[in-house]
């Protein structure tokens, strides 16, 4: 795809420690909404952001749980309307971000989000609330995204939304605000923004400016990772994190994922696996195939990135997980040999697992899980 | 720069062989303007845009020159106001591109560029036209950046303007429109895009997201610019090279420039140097001394692109220039001693010259043009 291509990423980016306290200049409107999750709300960072407002009505939203369902995003929709909010600011990792969204536009858009996903006739009109997302984890990339992942779980699926309407006008990326954050939420987040670069890389809708972010996004990591781990407030390692997981999410904005992301949503959704660990967990045995219609890229990519082949890359990969305490293998999340065919079956079921550099289809993708159960 | 920076380019790259020809499918309005210099319009470039666009009225502007002056850009105003358009395409090198930028905002702001720019007092209003630029060459970086350079004849200066309004709506990216630039046109355009690269990553405001960015396009160049000068057809060639010219567009949206473009200004209005030549030629003097206060990342750089040191970098792309029969010493476009003094002073004018990695005063400056003399 590298002759023909398209880019856009309209979101402002914003990136300093402690701007997070700072982001009252970039809202014009009065009345804010801050979408977050129980545990930032509770233990103040909400707060702290919301006071940081002066003459503006700030109310919060903190019953974002992982994976939010279209019921939260219904119920913080109705907050977002009592307000009559003029700016929803998203504050959290993956679920609070996709979450303000959706609220932002649904603020001027009547009715359930099921009234325009998953099956819903309707369609989004522009969306009228200023969206700001803030990250407090270095993984999700949303920041820089128009998806948005919910579950329905009337129908037990989680699936990706992806609208013009949910570039955010502002990405406000403050590495202060991950110092907090548990060592294994470091590691698998981490990971999946590894996993969001190197889709974005292998991704057969790649293209040149993804590619040059993705290498780039990668090193960082690979460089970093295991000292945020290790060392939670050094402030070089949390700083490096969170550009990166910021410049892979630019770069799978315009390529979307593959197949780790496609496998990723039975595992969490059925077996509960986080999503960091849900994608990373097959990183290794996807690095391994890669090379199948990826040859000269993969190569250019285990180059730069020092490693002989791509089986000594898929094992790199594999140790750094093991170091950080991230399980490696299927049955150390709960699956089965009896639950790869489902599996297989759902991941197939996701359009962007064709998008991976490999031959996909039930016989490679079983074998695949088999490798690594 | 690297833990404080923002980033914002929401311009809609398309990129497509043969892709300007199918224009009209991004365009809403009715009253379109293409403006371009008269050889695109004469040889029929121009026109075959404006026939690509069904139910359209479509007026023509080619009396651009390069290096543009307020008086063009006020006359092509007044035809975009006759003619209502509600759509400007640039068409052509930064020339074009540039006076597109400004003429798609005075379709509704009255008055002349000289009430807006250098000196004049009022503020450009919301543009309401739709902007599209198609570069011709590869070079300019125009069509991802929101400054425009234009040159005010009564004080002899050429200025560059800055204004989030010149962003374009879509840049329109088609390597078939640079098969055609003759040699000397593909080497110093080819050139300026190396200098915007090198220039956005050895700035003092360089950042992690642009450095990435012009490290690829740099690369790009080198690898391909001598067979897009000596196979003017090679359409892996010219794809390359526009590309490259793109990416370094948008890291240097974010930077700006450094000494070289600040330098290039006198060159090009007192000594006639067409813009890339009067940029590039100072190019290999600045390599030199680029390692004065960004060290570590000029090592980095010269690694990755496989030179020993900047004094070999520096040889190396002086050997290039004159492989594609560049000038690369400043009495070749006929500057002489005594003319040093004020170019050094002219230059260190431009606010820009400061964010060279390297000390910029009068004897600095000077040392550095005398040493290419």
């Amino acid at each position: 795809m590298d002759n023909q291509f398209e880019f856009f990423m309209p979101t402002k980016i914003c990136f300093e420690a402690g701007i997070s306290k700072k982001v009252d200049k970039y809202i014009s409107g009065k009345n804010v909404l801050i979408i977050s999750d129980p545990f930032l709300y509770q233990s103040g960072v909400a707060k702290q952001i919301g006071e940081g407002m002066s003459g503006k009505n700030v109310a919060y939203f903190s019953d974002v749980e992982p994976n939010p369902s279209c019921e939260s995003v219904d119920k913080a929709a109705e907050v977002a309307r009592a307000i009559n909010a003029d700016c929803v600011i998203g504050l959290g990792g993956g679920s609070a971000l996709d979450i303000s969204k959706i609220v932002s536009c649904l603020v001027t858009n009547e009715g359930s989000i099921y009234d325009y996903y998953s099956g819903g006739s309707r369609t989004l009109s522009k969306r009228q609330a200023t969206l700001v997302c803030i990250p407090t984890t270095a993984g999700t990339g949303s920041e820089v995204t128009n998806v948005g992942v919910y579950t329905n779980k009337k129908a037990g699926i989680k699936m990706p939304m992806v609208n013009n309407e949910f570039w955010p006008d502002y990405s406000i990326i403050d590495c202060e605000l991950t110092y907090t954050l548990p060592a294994p939420v470091t590691a698998s987040t981490g990971m999946d923004a590894f996993c969001h670069a190197i889709e974005a890389y292998w991704n057969k809708a790649s293209q040149p400016i993804c590619d040059m972010l993705a290498i780039g996004a990668m090193k960082l990591i690979l460089d970093n990772i295991k000292t945020a781990y290790s060392e939670p407030t050094n402030k070089e390692a949390r700083a490096a994190m969170i550009k990166a997981s910021l410049i892979a999410g630019i770069a799978f904005s315009q390529t979307r994922t593959t197949g780790i992301h496609a496998l990723s949503f039975p595992l969490t959704t059925e077996f509960g696996a986080n999503h960091g660990t849900a994608c990373s967990i097959t990183l290794p045995a996807f690095i391994k195939i890669s090379g199948q219609q990826a040859e000269a890229k993969m190569k250019a990519l285990t180059d730069y990135l020092g490693f002989e082949s791509l089986e000594k890359f898929s094992e790199a990969i594999e140790e750094l997980m093991k170091g950080m305490n991230m399980p490696v293998r299927l049955h150390q999340i709960g699956v089965k040999e009896t639950d790869l065919e489902h599996i297989t079956e759902v991941g197939l079921g996701a359009a962007i697992i064709q998008l991976t550099p490999a031959e996909m289809n039930k016989e490679t993708v079983y074998k695949l899980l088999k490798s690594i159960l």
